[in-house]
């Protein structure tokens, strides 16, 4: 319950935003419970359908949540104002929100976002820009500790693919690893043979044979609230993968370093993915490709920025986020490689680093 | 990911759905992941930032999902619809909607409602009523199923409550019991002594002394989804609670009957809710009892019904929600009994059995 970094970090952070909705014209910000309150509190709690806020306006922020719920932030540096059953919580946030638009938080439910209309009519509302995407060197230092973690998983993978074991069997054994070097599992995916061709296969009773390409992507959270996502592809000793798999992994692993080298401040998101892609279509495959190239990473695991054609988002040192280019062929096998990238001062600081060579 | 209920209850909750739409004269409901989505469909899918959406109309219900996800709910009895990078999923969502005003899942996210108001400027948008207050019989056995779990946690805690020992100990053992009997742990509170004054305390490094009061409050997810909910109050053993303690929860006990006498079909929620408040407050601690009498539970821990002050529903047979009520003297105890009930034809069904004496 406590903050996870310095109280002075949240200070900073909340400073920030309060000059984001100056430079933005806003009447406010409006955040609900979830990674963007920790991300400016350090606070994780939840109130379930009670309306928990943290209003920030050009000139001060103020956390709005229920009275029975207060205790456990009442050590931030910040203004708390709890609200009893039987009050208008809404009304008490619209109070506070001054002239222009109003910003909200992605995550803030349906039943807020309606009931915060109702109480702030005739106004304009919008998602203001992603406040996390620029990643300070603690957090930079945890998603490496997170990268290290998710390493240290995919190092035992090989010795887990024997043939006649089950996907299943894999993922039981991969939750306790990820355990091991996390506070939770996030997601487990082992998609063998043509299992491998769905890209958000989770896993299933299928029994390994040996030379079947398996594509595992496994992912998890620290304590500090930051994520790893990490992906491979093995072949399961034995046997030898198709012949079309193994000469489409060499495509896909030149268009992995292709997208990695096109990472760098100035280049923008949509460079990445087009470095990839490119590749990929060359080698004959981009029917293939089916998803974008990757997405940010942080006390979410999917956030800004995103890696995607028609992103022009201009990468800056500090973003970080996945590259993750695949290659998937319906009914016969699926292949991807993903590491998360921080962008440094001159290029990508990979945060993975087990090698891609297919063992 | 596949559906824990036989096929035909989704299909039977969708033409629900489908009638409810066009009785509130909607132009449709749309849902986002979670419980909701799983109320409805049996899938537990998400697609994070990416909209998944259910559209309802009158006529019909679609999924519409990322074309990467669809694989996992391509054995629903639903229309699928799968978008890929680079569409508009609002828009494809917004196509499907009749005219109207729109009522949305109360979990939708901000990023999606704003994304949905762009595309269907100028509509009223509501919370609609919501679908799942009354429980079907195969729910009310799983939240039997879920009482016993959690009686069965509840059954242990005396032997866990040592004086010397502290919350967080104890806790750590609640974790093991539950999960032994659950597949998820929801929460854990332990609170002893001055701690039990706050209603929603977690536990801490407090030592457990002999003849302090100890509010032990635990829920779990089983692996339909369905969630318990059970508070009991405990002395820790070797010494005595203090005086007034002791004459408090005789009021505490008086008022938790009154509030489970109170539950019959026909009675409002709010009728619940007086029950309890007026023993507390004869008893002399009503100014102690600072949060309402209950919660609806089922895929969600807190849903409606809500047994609060105002809230005039009228209860009917298979609702199902907590009775709670508690008393908190700050600095110094709290107290809270709580049990899971259901409306059964004549009054309430309670889903918890473990006796309610001091221990």
């Amino acid at each position: 319950m406590t903050q996870y970094f310095d109280a002075d970090i949240y200070t900073r952070r909340i400073d920030r935003a309060r000059t984001s909705v100056t430079e933005q014209g806003l009447g406010a910000l409006v955040v609900g419970t979830g990674p963007e309150l920790a991300y400016l509190t350090g606070s994780w709690m939840s109130s379930h359908e009670r309306l928990t806020a943290l209003v920030v306006t050009g000139e001060a922020a103020v956390l709005i949540a229920p009275a029975t719920d207060i205790a456990e932030v009442a050590h931030l540096d910040l203004e708390v104002l709890g609200w009893a059953d039987g009050q208008d919580a809404h009304a008490l946030v619209a109070e506070r929100v001054g002239d222009g638009p109003v910003g909200l938080g992605s995550s803030l439910t349906a039943d807020h976002v309606l009931a915060l209309q109702a109480a702030l009519p005739a106004r304009e509302w919008r998602l203001p820009t992603h406040l996390a995407v620029l990643k300070e060197d603690a957090e930079l230092k945890q998603l490496a500790r997170a990268g290290a973690a998710i390493d240290a998983v995919h190092a035992q993978v090989p010795s887990l693919l024997g043939a006649g074991r089950t996907e299943a069997e894999v993922a039981a054994e991969l939750k306790h690893l990820i355990l091991a070097e996390h506070e939770a599992v996030d997601f487990i995916i082992v998609g063998s043979g043509p299992n491998g061709a769905n890209p958000h296969h989770s896993f299933s009773d299928r029994v390994l044979q040996a030379g079947d390409p398996v594509v595992v992507d496994v992912g998890g959270t620290l304590d500090s609230g930051y994520h790893s996502d990490c992906t491979r592809t093995y072949v399961v000793p034995g046997g030898e993968p198709p012949a079309e798999f193994t000469s489409a992994y060499g495509v896909l692993q030149r268009a992995f370093s292709a997208a990695v080298n096109a990472v760098r401040p100035g280049a923008t998101a949509q460079s990445v993915d087009a470095a990839a892609r490119e590749v990929i279509e060359e080698g004959g495959f981009g029917e293939f490709f089916t998803h974008r190239t990757g997405h940010g990473i942080g006390l979410s695991t999917h956030e800004e920025p995103f890696i995607i054609q028609g992103n022009e988002l201009v990468l800056k040192e500090g973003m970080c986020f996945s590259v993750e280019p695949g290659i998937y062929v319906p009914g016969q096998w699926g292949m991807r490689i993903e590491d998360i990238c921080a962008v440094g001062g001159k290029k990508a600081q990979q945060l993975n680093l087990q090698p891609i060579a297919l063992s």
